[in-house]
């Protein structure tokens, strides 16, 4: 590892998007819930496309989307969509967090939760339920690589995300 | 683990809280900062109550709420709060991130820290000390299971988290 | 681990900053891309200053900072900038995520990645490449020990992060 300073490409560049440093405009906002059923108790859904097509119907050129699943048993993040490394996501949290071990949300001992999903829920706070993102240009600002994806850690179920535009 | 189409649930619904699509409005800012005295090391408070106070002050309906403890040794993140599981969160927590372990951070041929708290460090640069959420007729959005707590790693200390409030 | 009620520091007061709750005030946004070239496979660099910077320009006062870095193999974070704890936050992620284990990524049978980097993109996934922050008084909010960390999982790389202010 190097803490050291690394070089710097010049100094911070202005990639024009037409939109003036700084600029003032009427503040707005737009939000949309969209829902799924999920068909695995683990399950990864891309969902870049209908948040564009959400920042799409906005109007909303520059800003914000706010992304908030509303069940602690799931989560949103970025990563590449390949089948390879979806496979690895999957094994990774399985190992991360153990379904198995006597987690006491699953002992009725101490709980009345009967989904014995316990690991459902560490891997969902561990992962996080909200994202927000840029919007640029009317769509939302993601590298090359970056996809939006939903991951469903208690399946099948209903799932719901509430979306939120704001901006200029 | 299915990486394929999910259902999709009709297409995206709009749940109606009486603002029209990218309705445009005045912008405003809400701004206050909450204390907490905390009195254990590992300690996971319930601070879903205080916040929507703070959003219904703001006079803010629709936006985002921004949380952010100031503190590298602690946490700000959702999950149920249901006293088995949290039980499960530390005992998780402490697995994650070992406090034994020969930490440079708690050596003092390496560092000037005398706390010894490098686990304490790992624990709340992996779960984040910084939150959004929506804000939706003047309270937090949340799912039905989701609280939102703040995550003591290195009391007891007196903590303080800002709270940004920003919408029309 | 105590999940009882902490002691309340009063209650929450406002830290004077010169606005009034709930100030109107003129929306408006700011944007920047910042670039570096990095020169290890894992990096730590402390980004706080360059970002100050950019909130300085964008003469916007109070508001919200998005940074979003454009890389599935790279992570935004806060943390102590600490020679040892850097040490110790390497060597975490490191065992965090093996990079030797038999990940389907790297795996040309699976996979035309030829970069090998499967862990490089789970430990970008677990500390996430997006960080939204709050500006107070034309700064970036963050508590004594909070700096900004842009983490390099892949590199040496050309690497890019989109920076954005919004607010008054």
């Amino acid at each position: 590892m190097s803490t050291g300073k690394p070089a710097l490409l010049g100094s911070e560049t202005t990639h024009d998007n037409g939109v003036p440093a700084a600029s003032p405009g009427s503040f707005k906002m737009f939000h949309r819930v969209l829902d799924w059923i999920t068909s695995d108790r683990m399950q990864l859904i891309n969902v870049t496309d209908r948040i564009n097509e959400i920042v799409r119907k906005s109007g909303i050129r520059d800003g914000l989307v706010h992304l908030q699943s509303l069940h602690t048993t799931t989560a949103v993040f970025i990563n590449e969509w390949q089948d390879a490394l979806l496979h690895d996501v999957r094994s990774f949290l399985e190992d991360m967090v153990s379904r198995e071990r006597g987690w006491r949300h699953n002992d009725p001992e101490y709980s009345d939760c009967e989904r014995q999903n316990a690991d459902s829920h560490l891997r969902g706070m561990l992962m996080g339920q909200s994202l927000c993102l840029q919007v640029r240009n009317s769509a939302v600002l993601l590298g090359t690589w970056q996809s939006i994806i939903l991951a469903e850690f208690d399946g099948p179920r209903s799932r719901s995300m509430s979306v939120q535009v704001s901006g200029i």
